[in-house]
């Protein structure tokens, strides 16, 4: 019997489809290949991106040049502009203003060849690190309401470059989705005086159906209601609303579940695509008792169709408890012979 | 300058990014190609579908035999099934409720062939005939709370049969977009007296930027702030909240407009597959002075990711007002004889 479920945090249902249940290698995937040509993301292009605003790179090194190990540059075809004012206005009936905001890329590492899920632990840190020096030096713009950090892998996900790198956005009105997140999880706070996220954690904890990994700091499970098969979210164990609180062993922590997740879902799902998300409070709201910020990973394996841009409900076929199964019984060791070997 | 516009029914903004300004051939359309083969849906098959629930057929067939123009059926692998009851529950935090509802095919037309685009208008007309027939007869069903119909053209917008069909799925809640709708548009009514779509549509027939077509009845605009580039909405020039109050010569003037509609599209995008939804009021409930029913119809050119996913922001390459002068600009009679010479 297929089940109708609702998220716990906004009012988003999705219908576990059983009848079709789908398993890993029912999903087709094409593998992504590498295809190499110029890429402006290597070492020694840095002159055909906009100029770096952030890098991590040895200090004899200039800016600009080869030497780094993380690199933030402007995105060369922004969605929005950072120079000019919001003029928020009218036409008519309709509101708009214009698109001022930031479009930054995270060039994550100087290989071309690895993948976030490829990169050691410490390199992987950097990343999650470089995201929070990205959020801290745009808070300061009182323009930006929102900094969306955001990671597209593979070109069905969205990415139009193959040098992995992830993206960010700095908004001038929170996002719509991110506003239900926050109303959803203030009722709950207001209800009940706790945090929506940190019940969830303690309850998926106690059953631990849908619990993927754990580690001191954090817990990776498959939601109760996801709207896409194997879709996993990492969260912090204790309660924190920012993710610019995280302190630096947390850095590393996360780095170590994240870098396992992202192997597990390759191994499962033959490195399908995925998008994955930064959930934060907006900047300059420090310390709310009712956010608890995380990553939502989503395996890109089914289309948006008609339905789901009809209803906002989403089907999907596999249900997180068997998805949670399959991403566990992985073996991450033989799958680290395996790259090895090959 | 990029613009951040707020669709004026629901709180969902778009940015329209001008500084990327995609004209029609700058999308990728991988053309459909027809592959033939065993179908299901083709006459003299109608023994391989679950027996069909409706049929506009000769009076001297019988069901499930050749002889009809639409037949519709139960989808073979449904989202939800009828046989049940809902059996709302809790699991600890977490809401959730059986999978009733009714998922049905509605096979367009006998020729494998034919899409939407190259049907005649009365052909066109037993279409839309059909839904209002399958609204109406799922309406008295008191477990239905909303039907949504939508039809997925080619294979990148969901399709997974190329012989043309739209879908039905009867739903025991209403959907959270149409929710989100009605009650952005009860606001509106609340404050004004007036439907905002009746608002839109006066000032988009006295701007005419966005009027891709009109006629007595109904008028095809490209909305303010489309999530996809070249989304057209249909729309009834006078107020009706549901789909199921159309007058017989309505049907053969949205066929008409419908029609002429998707011609332009498949002219302007090579066939790009598309999505289309019909918004109506939920069943049984007539007569709302604030909704207003219409098509919403999204061509699949553009990738949902991470951004859209983080956010529930759209970013769109193509303005409206450019949409729907290309689209505007499209000479139908020169389509038509390209079509009769292929």
């Amino acid at each position: 019997m297929p089940e109708l479920r609702k998220d716990p945090i906004i009012s988003r249902w999705v219908i576990i489809s059983t009848e079709r249940g789908k398993r890993p290698h029912d999903f087709v995937v094409e593998p992504e290949v590498v295809k190499g040509g110029f890429c402006p993301f290597c070492p020694g292009n840095e002159h055909t991106t906009p100029p770096e605003i952030m890098a991590y790179r040895e200090p004899w090194t200039a800016p600009n040049t080869p030497g780094w190990k993380i690199r933030v540059v402007s995105n060369k075809f922004p969605a929005l502009v950072t120079e000019g004012e919001l003029d928020r206005r009218g036409e008519g009936m309709y509101d708009l203003m214009n698109g001022i905001g930031a479009h930054e890329v995270i060039i994550e590492n100087p290989d071309h060849r690895a993948t976030l899920s490829t990169l050691s632990i410490p390199a992987f840190a950097d990343v999650l690190y470089a995201y929070r020096d990205r959020i801290l030096d745009l808070s300061r713009d009182p323009r930006f309401r929102y900094i969306l950090i955001f990671k597209n892998q593979g070109r069905a996900a969205g990415a139009s470059l193959e040098h992995s790198h992830s993206q960010l956005i700095g908004l001038p009105i929170v996002p719509e989705l991110v506003q239900e997140e926050l109303s959803g999880s203030l009722s709950h706070y207001r209800l009940k005086e706790r945090c929506v996220f940190c019940d969830m954690i303690r309850q998926e904890l106690q059953e631990r159906t849908r619990v993927v990994s754990e580690n001191e700091f954090f817990v990776a499970l498959c939601p109760f209601a996801p709207r896409s098969p194997f879709e996993i979210w990492i969260l912090p164990k204790n309660h924190h609303s920012s993710y610019t609180d995280l302190s630096d062993p947390g850095f590393l922590k996360l780095a170590e579940i994240f870098s396992e997740t992202l192997k597990r879902l390759d191994a499962a799902l033959n490195r399908a695509p995925y998008n994955f998300i930064l959930h934060t409070a907006p900047v300059r709201e420090t310390q709310l008792d009712y956010y608890h910020w995380h990553f939502e990973i989503m395996p890109k394996l089914t289309l948006m169709a008609g339905f789901e841009w009809g209803s906002g409900f989403f089907i999907n076929p596999t249900p997180p408890e068997d998805a949670a199964r399959y991403l566990r019984e992985i073996q991450l060791e033989a799958v680290a012979a395996q790259v090895a070997v090959s």
